[in-house]
């Protein structure tokens, strides 16, 4: 696998994002690697992201979902490019649409690894794939589309104080 | 609107969810309640539910309409049998998918407005459809396609102390 996760690549000013921004403390910092042509990212959620008990909150998934679709959506871009995470110009996705099947009751307590496949690059649109796995069984299914952060959206310096 | 969220009718058993049980401390404690044929939640994120500085994160969205839609379809179920959500039996509600569009970047620091609608009801399936708004626009669409607990879901003795 890469040693370094998509997210640490963030400029510090897109890092705070409460489900993979590593400035956000409160957060859940996700970290996703390539691992060949996939993207894996690991999480073990605490007691209280709970469902029904025993369970993992669907919320949660979603979560993870959504965040390792959107980094592996750049670092697909990048690589698309044939260039680094570090290079410029700056590739950061955001997300138009999220969808998750939910294909098993997902165990709370063990770890999730979450793998992920760029399906197509169009122009400033990414499509992922997604499995989430819980003690290697597939619970859940999703796609993220992502659109490349339109430049509006970029914080103004008195957001990132 | 109706007085009693849908979600102070759950058991205590099944009233852990991280989105919305109302015995977890840890969690959101997400509220929903009918007006008319609607079904109507509202949630201020807290700042550090950021996505880009500014916006909502989206996991957070996710999970509000991922909550919000499981207890409509439960209300609903309990509407269109003609009883109230305290009788037995108990119908309550798991999400099979769920499919969010975002629509637009939802602004953080103002009170978050979802309402829900159910278009459909056939056999244990209940599926919901929701808009989410923020300052009266409208920044997201969602789906929760619901399905009733499997029985061996339900949690055993040892699992709610």
């Amino acid at each position: 696998m890469s040693d370094k996760a998509f997210q640490d690549y963030y400029p510090d000013d897109l890092a705070h994002c409460y489900g993979c921004g590593k400035l956000n403390p409160d957060g859940h910092q996700f970290k996703s690697y390539w691992d060949g042509e996939e993207s894996v990212c690991t999480f073990t959620p605490e007691p209280y992201h709970t469902a029904i008990p025993g369970y993992v909150y669907g919320g949660m998934i979603a979560s993870i979902i959504d965040c390792h679709g959107t980094g592996t959506a750049a670092a697909g871009a990048y690589r698309a490019e044939g260039r680094p995470m570090d290079s410029e110009p700056l590739l950061r996705y955001v997300t138009a649409s999220l969808h998750i099947n939910y294909l098993k009751p997902t165990p709370l307590g063990v770890e999730l690894e979450v793998r992920g496949r760029v399906q197509q690059i169009k122009g400033r649109k990414v499509v992922v794939e997604e499995e989430l796995f819980a003690n290697g069984v597939l619970c859940a299914r999703g796609q993220v589309v992502a659109v490349q952060i339109p430049a509006g959206m970029f914080p103004k310096p008195k957001d990132t104080a």
